[in-house]
Parts: structure tokens; C-alpha cells; sequence
């Protein structure tokens, strides 16, 4: 169900080719709104902008991909509040109420005569179906991204685009949600907060943070009922979540999802982020090997202490658990067997090093699609 | 020259396929010796052994490939010491007196059979030419690595190798230093630190750190003359260095030697590594494109502060120099140019952010090559 107030618009305006490169949404009423904003120190006009518009009343969002307009200049930050004016002017509404994120080539000046006309074509596509909206977001995705929860009075709707973590020339990551229930900005920032914290934040591709990250939620609060912070909070986990998986599925040249879950140390989600990122498990994922020296040297690399003798290590894939190192020994198991469960287009990888909490990181393998996509995608 | 007091062996035993598997270097009299070895929390037996054994007087220093001798429990221990004592045995010298190496597969049991016979062959083989040694200690290096540096009265000589920074199957880095010029352990200790943080150290190919690395510098005393401490430093670091392009170029399916220089900022050697590790700038080398948005968005995550506003990006191959990035804004630049200079086996990028010391990274691109290895080398 698609949450009260919200509607959706795209366009094709030749930023990129062919798919939609336009894309609005617009919320009949002024809506409370969330962000959270790419923490890397070479951050995309949009970003500079949205970040300060969020906390305001929104009314309007409007993507384009298929350039970031970053590294751009003054000239940059000029077409980035140009682009917002226009925006108002055919929403109806102040420029301040529009916020405005870009994906794309780095370093190219917007050709704001396509972006024109492709705002106002994608306020004329305005209606309740946010498929062509999800295209408009794509670069090096293969596949749209969304997740939704309904509630007895209302409901949550989120979108995503990602595919490297950052790929300046083509992929970063966007995801935007929005709800109908209301809630206020303190609770909207607190929740969206939460949220990333599980799910985007443990997500890697590449390693490489993006110039253009976005995370949005927007609330109309025009739904009948209301809920639970909790039960809220819950239902944009949820979401959050799915949106998480679907993009690590999607990384680029991947051909499986991989959740690392480390259990035990000072710092677990360290150790998990270095092993998702360790080339070398990815690159023995991709070929379906059974190589734990690559997943428990990874780990050993991480800078956090613990005692690789009293570590246990488990893959789970095709419905099956193999343990494939224990007290500082191989453990005993089959490898074709093994290497035949791995071929599974999701697996699980556990290292158990003591007793104690626990954190994931999901990612995706690498395989000659990553290459391919980002070695032979010229500039 | 090779160093007087030193005599290099190697044998085929059947631990890695065809090349020699077994390699000895054997001093004349006792060495002094120093030593460094992996931050790994995962190291292999020899590694442990060899830290111990590395303070006192030297007779010889074993090594295989083909087998890491890692994770393999208690047994890997004693097989550790097995060879060590073997190798002392058939040299004459106390088994305290054996550095051992291993590189190759993890958690794999030592075949101790074939191990004997292989020492035993290769010091049969005994002899001035270090050329059947440097064959016993390559994974999957496509080449021998060797450097040498000869002073009036003596000389210095450098055996490596290493292809993946680490490759459990098949690769770890490995470097033997022998001189014959004498000099303190203390002497010995502090140049070897030192040209390894100049060298060794600040080399990635994937980033992944082994459980088996070791550097090792012997010195047999012999030389007629002997040479200031000063030169004896600037000789070993122009080794190291030597060796440390040589990795780079040979890592696992590159095709060029990349050279990262960082100049300002309070940690560039972090920038520089982050730009040296991320997939995105290395498959853009690969791809001969000048994807200067890769490069600038690695440094920016790379966790230290920076003004991108007042940060210069130049690349220099094929004896050209091209600015790709300056003031916010693209530099100018033709990108075929560009494209086609990449084209050559060595670049170097270059990060200006500011005046202050620098720091330098070497590294090499990504291709299919590296996946190819990786994911199609079965354990």
C-alpha cells in the first residue's frame, strides 16, 4: 500500500540513456523529514544542500541519475539550487521545501536544459505507482529495489538504488522511504538513525563511501491510524533491511549475497566489515571455494584481538552448516560438498570468537563482472 | 656479488607442483641476524619459531612453498621444529641455529617425508648461485625477485617474493636479505626496521596481510672492508625498494606497477593506502581510465581531514604529466591522452593536499587476472 499524500514521477531526459534519468516525489502536504548524508569529505552538491533542507517542512524530492554534479564548482552548487527552484515553481511550493539528490558521472557540469525538461515531464507523470520513479534512480543496477510494511492505519514504502558502493561514474547509494504515519522530527531523525545504524551501514560492497549517499524518510502524516514508535521503528528495521540485502545482491558483477556474522571481541562489526571487504574471500566466494585461511587471515588483519585458537568458523549455505575451522585446527568436512552448497546465490559466513555480542555485515562476492563493469566503463 | 659466507640450495620435493619447493641458504660461519614478521593474530608455526630463534647466532634458514604450515595445531609446531632440526643436521649446526619459512596452502598437515628428502637435496645443491633458491620460494609470482648493491669492500644482496600480499593457497610475501659486511645485531636490527617501513610496508596489492610474512637480514661479517652505517642503510633501503616494485608489478594478474604519492594532511601514508586498496581506482588503472572522481573519493574516505577545494590530483605516465583535478574542478585535459599514457606498466598518481611531509604507496591494478587466481585456484 502506498502511504497517504505521496505521489510519484519520471521522466527520460537524455542524462543518461534510455531508462528514466528524471524522477519526483511529490507530498501533497508539507511533510516532516529525516536524513542521513554520505560521511565522506568529498560530498556532492546535493548533499550540501539536502542536509541543510531536511529539517524543514518538505514537499518535493527530485532525482536525477546519470550525473553526480559533484566536483563541479560554484557552478555546481548554483545548477543544485537551480534545480530545486525549478522544482518548486512547477510543485507549487517554496525552494526550500525541496530536497535534491543526483547519482552519476563525477565532475561533468549538469546540462540543465535536459534536467528542465525532465522535471516538468516527470511532474506531469505524477500518479500512485512509484515503479517508473524506482527506474529513474538506477545507474549500474540490474534490478529496481523496494520494501514496504502496511499497518493497520497506514504504511511504509521505501525505495533504493545502489549496486558499487560508490562508482563515481555510474553507482552510489540512495535509498528513500516514506510513511504516512505521523511522527515528529525527533522521532523521524531517531528512527532513520536506527535503522541505517542495522542496515545500510553494515552494507559494503567495495569499501568505497560514495560522494552522493543519501538516506531519506519523509512523513505525511495523513494516515488514519497511527502506531507505536516501537512497532514504527520495527517496520523501518524491516525495511531497511530488505533494501540492504537487495542492494548487496545487486553489487555490481556479484552473483551472491554474503552476511558475515561475527560473535564475540571488542569490536566484532570491524572484524566482519574486514572479511565482507577482504578481496580474497570475496574472489574465493565468486569460485565457490571453501578457503577459511582467507576468511580467518582477514580476520587476524583487522586490528582487534582475539585468540585464533579458540575460534570456530562456520559457512552456511543450501540450507546446510559446515564447520570449517575449529580450536585452531581444519575442521572436518567435504569440500566438493562444501563447494557444491556454495553455489547457492546467498551464503553466510560465522566466526565465533568467544562469548559475548555480535554484529553483521552484508555484502556480495566479487567476480570478472566487477572488472568488467568497472575497468571497461571508460569516462 | 654475492656476499661472502653465503651458499644457496633448492630441491624439487613434490610439496607445489614442477618448481623447486625447497630452498636453503646456509652461512659459512655464525650470522647475525634480525627479523621481522606479520602482525597477523593468525601466523603460521614458523613464524612464531623463527621470531624466537631470530636473536641468536645463524647457520641457515630453510624455506618451503607450497604448504603455509598455518593452522595446523600442535603438529604444526612440531614439524616446525622437525625441520629445523633435520636442516641442522645435515648442515652441522644447532637446530637453534635454523630460521624457518613456509608459504603456501593453510591448514594443510607438512608432508614431513617429502620436506626431509627435500632438504637433504638442496643442501647437496649447495652452491654460490642464489638463482635454484629464488625459484624455491615463488606461489604464483610469475618472476624472480632480486636486488643487489656492492660497496668497496663487500656487498649486499636481496632474494623476495610475493604476489598477493596474501593468498593462503598459493601467496604471502617473503624477503631474505645477506650481507657480508659486519655490523652490531643492534646495527642490523635498526636498518632492517627501517628500510622495511620505507619499503615493505608501504606496499599493498589487496591488502590482506599474511600469516606467513617475514623479512629477514643475515649478516656473515666476511666482507674485506667494511662501510659506514649510514650506507649500509641507504644500500639496504635501495634493496628493499627494489624489491618492493618488483612485488607490486608481479602481483596477482597486474599489469602495472602503481605508485601513490601523498603530500600534506596529518596521516598522508593513510590516504595513500586507502587509494592504493580501493577496487574502484584499480580497475579504473586496469581500464587505462583517468577516473579521477575514484581516486579523489578514496582519499576522502580515507578518514583524514583534507580541503577538496584546495587539493591537486596529477597522474604521470608514458614520461607525460597530466593535472586531472585542481580547486574544486576538473583539470583540463584531453582523455584519450590520458587514456593512452596509461596504457604504460607504471603510473603514478599524485595527491597534493596541502604543504607538509608526504608519504608514498606502491601497488598494482586489477583485472581479470586477479580474479581469475583467485576464485578459479581451488583449495
Amino acid at each position: 500500500m502506498i502511504p497517504k499524500g505521496f505521489r510519484f514521477g519520471a521522466a527520460h531526459c537524455g542524462l543518461k540513456n534510455r531508462r528514466n534519468d528524471v524522477g519526483i516525489i511529490v507530498c501533497d502536504g508539507p511533510a516532516q523529514a529525516a536524513g542521513l548524508f554520505t560521511t565522506n569529505l568529498v560530498r556532492a552538491a546535493c548533499v550540501e544542500y539536502s542536509a541543510k533542507m531536511v529539517d524543514g517542512p518538505i514537499r518535493a524530492l527530485v532525482v536525477n541519475s546519470g550525473n553526480a554534479n559533484c566536483c563541479t564548482g560554484e557552478q555546481g552548487f548554483k545548477d543544485c539550487l537551480r534545480t530545486a527552484e525549478i522544482t518548486a515553481d512547477v510543485v507549487g511550493c517554496h525552494p526550500a521545501q525541496v530536497l535534491v539528490a543526483s547519482t552519476g558521472i563525477i565532475g561533468r557540469p549538469m546540462d540543465m536544459g535536459k534536467l528542465e525538461r525532465g522535471i516538468h515531464m516527470a511532474v506531469d507523470a505524477l500518479c500512485s505507482d512509484p515503479k517508473p520513479f524506482m527506474e529513474s534512480i538506477l545507474t549500474t543496477d540490474l534490478v529496481e529495489k523496494f520494501a514496504q510494511k502496511t499497518f493497520s492505519g497506514g504504511s511504509i514504502y521505501g525505495l533504493a538504488k545502489g549496486s558499487g558502493m560508490i562508482a563515481p561514474n555510474m553507482a552510489t547509494m540512495l535509498a528513500f522511504l516514506v510513511t504516512d504515519i505521523p511522527l515528529s522530527k525527533a522521532e523521524l531523525d531517531m528512527t532513520l538513525r536506527q535503522a541505517c545504524d542495522r542496515s545500510f551501514h553494515c552494507l559494503t560492497v567495495d569499501g568505497d563511501t560514495s560522494t552522493n549517499d543519501m538516506a531519506l524518510l519523509l512523513s505525511s502524516g495523513l494516515a488514519d491510524g497511527a502506531c507505536q514508535p516501537r512497532e514504527f521503528q520495527a517496520a523501518v528495521d524491516e525495511v531497511c533491511e530488505s533494501l540492504t540485502r537487495q542492494i548487496a545482491r545487486d553489487g555490481e558483477g556479484a552473483t551472491k549475497l554474503i552476511e558475515v556474522f561475527v560473535q564475540g571481541t571488542a569490536d566484532p562489526a570491524r572484524i566482519a566489515r574486514t572479511i565482507a571487504e577482504s578481496p580474497l574471500v570475496k574472489t574465493a566466494m565468486f569460485g565457490c571455494d571453501p578457503n577459511w585461511g582467507r576468511i580467518l587471515a582477514a580476520a587476524g588483519r583487522a586490528g582487534v584481538s582475539f585468540d585464533p585458537l579458540k575460534t570456530r568458523l562456520l559457512i552456511r549455505a543450501s540450507g546446510k552448516s559446515f564447520v570449517l575451522y575449529e580450536d585452531g585446527l581444519p575442521g572436518q568436512f567435504d569440500e566438493s560438498e562444501v563447494s557444491t552448497a556454495l553455489k547457492a546465490d546467498s551464503v553466510e559466513i560465522h566466526v565465533l570468537a568467544a562469548e559475548g555480542r555480535s554484529a553483521k555485515v552484508y555484502t556480495c562476492d566479487y567476480g570478472y563482472g566487477y572488472v568488467r563493469i568497472n575497468a571497461e566503463y571508460h569516462t
